[in-house]
């Protein structure tokens, strides 16, 4: 490695956080700067802060931008803004508008000369390119996408704004038997509520009504109403101590058959303790990818689907064929 | 679609039959010959065969070529051979002389102009894909291969090499207790014998010595002495009934940890019916990305480090965005 690769990260909560952890594990890419809307006093960052409106001084001094924001306002602005500016990484995750997002990231990606990277983590990211292989390589099959045990940031939130409620935390649950029934190649039709449960661990106000709180919760449309739910009550010190980490994970699973009804079972599976930690850790491996992209003279928007994982490994394709092929 | 990838068998086995049936599974792809070294009278082919010294004449005639022969002779020679008059996808499998076999092919396909894909299948394949993934997103981490429960062709011709044994086949089993010590993160030092079970089912020749057989094999170096080893006798009929099928299979895990000491659990398991098939699968699938690169004017030896998963799909770049991703 003859130099390092030069990272900013844009944005400084959970997902920034993770991907200062995860570029210390990786010796050949380095941290240049952390930009935050925030007064740079405010925020507490061992390498310190500096002002978004700052960023473009940066240019030419950072190989790759990795942005933190959120899919719901901060990115659909960021991410075509800074892919003028910077080869780009993001994790845009609003399934619906992946289209109209990219084709806005690639003018600007294109125009810019850079490459950006959008879309990836765990899912969309490597959920959706074992979506893609399991259908390509099975083409006659069924395929099932089960998340959890994890938090749902959502439907957290969507406990939260229940009057009488002061805090609580929503964990997503594959139901096992649907996912043994489908390990065992019966390809079987799975209601939502046969595919999870939801497990709501909830902290009332004094002298709120339980009762009340429980079925407004249970009832919920969209969040709850078509799910088996359980509510929990528990005190506020119990919710920090036994549910303040961000688990999550899941599964894709394509059941396909070949030749004379031979069953072929795929599964990919996730347990992670840290979920934006892990999101975090995929984005770093895909800025090592854009990097050699704009090395190689490439620009424009791409996906997960694009890149080829050679990219994402610190070691050179014949180390990669002699060790790990 | 406007017309179909054009594609070549050569060898007629196990292999190339699987190649045959996923052929047909895949709409956009069509089987435009099969050849062997064999008369041509002699095989059965539903749409016939054609012998290997007239496979010149379908150059310019066939997209991509599909290496079904083994890695102990038949791709050595064929690899190279081939690559310099088209396309092709093998599954050479013999992992110290991939290097090598790599720059053989990679000369040819270079001066022919075609782009050849070698070592796919699953293993190597897509549990090297996985292999690379993990530890490019988890570089603090402990990887783990383990295979089965299948049959192993070199360990059923072990057995059926000792003096007594009329017929035989072995089954590789993983460890349950310990593919559990690494689904929880514990990123256990296991030997060879706390990984794999060996499993073998043996037909006696009449009056055969069956404590000496079963003592040669459990005994016997590289194959069975360093493994728990479990020896069935049983008859002729009872082998034909039950273990005939070519059913694999396996898993490539990997526990990293990120951040302040969490545990990020990563899983890719296959569990196959037809090995064959399922390899056969894999290498149509990748047929179509060469197809793909060829058109793109690229040529010249790859693995499956190098190619984007969406060259596998018969999608549009747009369609995966907007419906896998």
């Amino acid at each position: 490695m003859t130099s390092t690769i030069k990272v900013g990260i844009v944005g400084y909560g959970n997902l920034g956080r993770g991907v200062e952890k995860a570029i210390k594990q990786n010796p050949d890419i380095e941290l240049r700067a952390i930009f935050s809307r925030r007064n740079p006093d405010d925020v507490a960052a061992a390498n310190g802060v500096v002002h978004i409106s700052e960023i473009e001084k940066y240019k030419g001094d950072i190989d790759v931008l990795i942005l933190c924001g959120g899919s719901a306002t901060d990115l659909p602005q960021q991410g075509p803004e800074f892919a003028a500016m910077f080869n780009t990484v993001d994790s845009f995750d609003t399934h619906a508008k992946i289209p109209e997002y990219f084709e806005q990231v690639n003018d600007a990606a294109t125009k810019g000369g850079n490459v950006s990277l959008i879309s990836t983590g765990w899912d969309p990211g490597l959920f959706s390119l074992n979506r893609l292989l399991a259908q390509s390589v099975l083409p006659e099959g069924k395929e099932y996408t089960f998340w959890g045990k994890g938090v749902s940031q959502g439907h957290s939130d969507a406990i939260r704004r229940v009057a009488g409620v002061k805090n609580g935390v929503q964990y997503t649950i594959p139901v096992e038997a649907a996912v043994e029934r489908v390990r065992k190649g019966e390809n079987p039709e799975l209601s939502t509520r046969e595919k999870h449960l939801r497990e709501c661990f909830v902290v009332a106000e004094e002298g709120a009504d339980l009762a009340k709180i429980e079925s407004e919760i249970k009832e919920m449309p969209n969040y709850f109403a078509d799910y088996d739910t359980i509510v929990h009550f528990i005190s506020e010190e119990e919710l920090k101590k036994d549910h303040s980490a961000m688990p999550h994970g899941g599964m894709v699973l394509r059941s396909g058959k070949t030749g004379e009804n031979n069953t072929q079972i795929y599964e990919f599976a996730l347990k992670l303790d840290s979920n934006p930690e892990f999101t975090a850790s995929v984005l770093v491996a895909y800025a090592r990818a854009v990097y050699k992209l704009s090395q190689a003279g490439q620009s424009g928007a791409r996906t997960v689907f694009d890149i080829p994982f050679g990219l994402m490994s610190p070691k050179s394709p014949e180390q990669l064929r002699k060790e790990i092929l």
